[in-house]
């Protein structure tokens, strides 16, 4: 399988800038060959400064961005990208807004089949797994299902917290919500990514890079998540 | 309009019992005509277990606890309710089970139209509102529709916290979470409802009960929420 992705935990690591912490991997990533990356802003409201943003930043590291909202067919945009980007922000809007435009199938077709590098930042990792079941997100939209795009056998939760033993607030702790979505049937591994911390997976092998380590929550009854090494 | 309704931001103060913090109101609420209640376990995975804890903390309130999942027919137990507590969990599981049950246009008939006293604790809160929009709940199923029973003209967040300045994890703080719901359109106001505190509406007032106050993000489109009384 062709497959190469990197799903990021978060874009920005406190007191840093965006992508500051995962720029070389980025660079690492897509290499020299790639000359334009496709962004999708679709998780944030304004997507004409999220797109400056994202096209600042990744104009540093030697790239051009194409944003999806510009194009007048997103589908055929989707089918032209050398590379792809997946902006965070709100999952909810984001996996509904791929429905709307009809790019699930075809990002989906282009990674696995085509071998197109795919970046994933939170919410953009988030709808690159099994479903969105375990994004962090508040469900602001209705979409047309909780299915995602599927590259990966597992789901993901960014921005992973570990419990903290001082809190007096009663809300579930992030291992308590994970361990209810495996009480539900048919349920895949959750990886919890910390911030700071993204996966790279090629082909069937999923490595973590960054600063911090994996929270890995398997599935009581499913599919094992694929080889991982933590560096 | 006959509605009466106690809404609790959490089941649970840190360091309390269960209902504890909030019991006063309960018995104020239900008052002494009332001599069961039955109790809506959905949001939890073990619906034998949870309703021992309510059936046992309501019996020292003075109250019998008829639970919906032990009755044969849990619309016919709607209809005969003298009184309605739906308890916390997971607002996805709650939702999706009461439409699966059949359950949304039965209860809010019995409040609205016969009067019967609905009290919500956390989920059970929010899917008494306009919709679960605005739950911090990780979504672990898909309901239906994210339309919950509709019994007042807002919708809530429970659990509500203030941003802390001295975090340094990167999630969108709780406050972001809600001014991005008021992006999409047509969204109505959000009461953020701090842990320990309730709120009690009867007829067309609403009143804020308990320890802590209110966090109010208007709607930047819609109604108004209803006249409310701080104490």
């Amino acid at each position: 399988m062709k497959r190469r992705l990197l799903l990021v935990s978060n874009s920005t690591v406190h007191g840093g800038g965006y992508l500051e912490h995962c720029q070389q991997q980025i660079k690492d990533f897509f290499g020299p060959q790639v000359k334009r990356i496709l962004f999708v802003p679709y998780a944030l409201h304004n997507q004409d400064s999220y797109t400056k943003t994202a096209r600042d930043k990744l104009k540093t590291l030697g790239y051009e961005v194409d944003s999806v909202h510009e194009a007048a067919d997103p589908v055929e945009a989707v089918r032209q990208a050398e590379g792809i980007f997946i902006g965070g922000g709100n999952t909810f809007r984001l996996l509904k807004a791929l429905y709307d435009h009809n790019l699930v199938t075809e990002i989906k077709n282009r990674v696995l089949q085509d071998g197109v590098p795919y970046m994933g930042s939170s919410a953009g990792s988030n709808v690159a797994t099994v479903s969105i079941n375990t994004t962090n997100d508040m469900p602001i939209v209705y979409p047309p299902t909780f299915s995602a795009i599927g590259l990966v056998p597992f789901n993901i939760n960014p921005h992973y917290l570990d419990p903290d033993p001082n809190s007096k607030h009663m809300g579930e702790t992030r291992e308590q919500r994970i361990l209810q979505y495996h009480e539900e049937p048919d349920t895949p591994s959750v990886l919890g990514l910390r911030e700071g911390s993204m996966l790279l997976v090629e082909g069937n092998q999923a490595t973590l890079l960054g600063s911090t380590k994996l929270y890995l929550c398997k599935s009581p009854l499913t599919a094992e998540p694929e080889t991982l090494r933590q560096h």
